[in-house]
């Protein structure tokens, strides 16, 4: 199923995406018992997706997609995104020969996969502008990246159980200000703009994937193809990401890892090519289908 | 005033406590209209504080301290906690000479905010103990730091406007796994392991602390005197920190900022003096109090 937040007659709630029909099922009144906000609804784990299923298959309470707003899948994380960095060896060393990253970053493949975060506060819809005039260092660069949600929580989860763990997938668009990113060494204050981190359209959930390396990571502006890479070529994979994290943190329902991008980046071409307004960037991943945002 | 968040008979609420007669007023009961969670609290702003002022007034509805337990102020921040890192001269000295950062880092006194972020997951109150034995890489350490509580939100915040968002402060010990904070380049794995952020015991709200740079910031492990620091010393001051996040970033109600520690880390000592079962940590800073807690 491919689930989604939306909004219509301004009021938010969860439903099920028939893309083949451009149609919702909203769950609020297809499955009234269901909570009607995402995070919450994926505590419930496999009984509200079976009620949620139950819902779709009655063919009832459909909406055109055309009527809603579509919000990001999770419009407000309840903690900061995780997410990896330099997780594609092409990446990587693009990432280090532009320029942007400090001396210690540049051994271009990381040994340990390098986590940092981006707050709740930057996460966005599909179709919504990502404010680039918000970057005093002007120098806004898009990340297409393959986002795993968190169904059941733990800490101390072996790489053979993780993708126990996987409730679904989305696309996060890891909007980053290179010279803010470079010139406070730690990335958070460059990652972390407002609305910098487009989420969505929708979260497929994992049973619809079952081979999460044979997906494919797209990434065009206007148009113009930019990334595209194979999910397989991750240098650590979801289930060692899972693990990393969950060795010393407790992973909670809802969370979100962003699993890093691949090359292709505007701050990879010389000169940069940076966002700027009027630029529209869509990252698109099959079966999710595409994250599409303006620059403001 | 003191605000605390506390339990008893396993129900949490909030409460202003009289540190002289060991006492808490009970808002829950003293004051039924305000909401009985800090952060709903906080987002009341100047209208609960004198709601609260008026129950403490009443003399009524008070509980000894020592049949209550303390929680961390702020038990489940709504996104992680910001942390500035290297912002006392000495301590970024020690911190770069000890080893354990990385060659980027190690440029001593950084010319802007270092800025990284701790998950809410890591929060834990005074008394709790410290799970030092969730770090693999067995380097764990105490911060002990002043942190600042957002009262009125807001983005684009000058300097000089700065203070007015300040709703109070508390104290944190932002307990760091070195050689995680270092193997994984960025700081956020090394910094966010369970219960790896005392918080507490208290908010001291803004009005009694006139000039925030005269407070004292003391670090004991097992009541040796490990740190020993003037607020006035840090190199960004706090309206510089806030300006800095806030230029990018909405700020919010609750929010808390670990403004950075001083000289006097485990890791500063060489061979390191790393945190080990059964040491005791307690970080003063008057009025706020102690916050201590043991190691596991």
């Amino acid at each position: 199923m491919l689930l989604v937040t939306f909004s219509e007659d301004g009021r938010t709630r969860i439903g099920v995406l028939d893309r083949a029909r451009a149609e919702i099922v909203d769950l609020a009144r297809a499955a009234p018992g269901l909570p009607q906000e995402m995070r919450t609804f994926i505590v419930l784990g496999a009984a509200g997706l079976t009620e949620a299923r139950r819902a779709v298959a009655s063919g009832a309470h459909r909406l055109p997609v055309a009527r809603v707003k579509l919000l990001a899948p999770i419009p407000r994380p309840a903690r900061n995104i995780f997410c990896a960095g330099k997780n594609y060896r092409a990446h990587a060393r693009e990432f280090d020969s532009s320029g942007f990253g400090t001396a210690a970053e540049n051994d271009a493949v990381p040994e340990v996969p390098i986590v940092f975060t981006k707050a709740p506060s930057t996460v966005i819809g599909t179709g919504e502008p990502i404010p680039a005039w918000l970057d005093p260092t002007q120098s806004t660069d898009y990340e297409g990246e393959l986002a795993v949600v968190i169904g059941a929580g733990g800490r101390g989860i072996a790489r053979a159980d993780a993708m126990r763990h996987v409730y679904g997938y989305t696309i996060v668009n890891d909007v980053s200000a290179r010279a803010l990113q470079s010139r406070h060494k730690q990335w958070f204050l460059g990652k972390s703009i407002d609305g910098f981190c487009p989420m969505g359209p929708a979260i497929v959930t994992a049973d619809e994937v079952p081979e999460v390396g044979g997906l494919r990571l797209q990434t065009r502006v206007n148009g113009e193809l930019r990334q595209d890479a194979a999910v397989a070529d991750l240098i650590f994979d979801i289930p060692t990401l899972i693990e990393t994290l969950a060795r010393t943190m407790t992973l909670e329902p809802g969370d979100v890892i962003a699993t890093g991008t691949c090359a292709g980046v505007g701050v990879g071409f010389k000169p940069p090519k940076f966002l700027k307004h009027g630029d529209v960037v869509a990252v698109t991943i099959e079966p999710i289908g595409t994250l599409e945002n303006p620059v403001a």
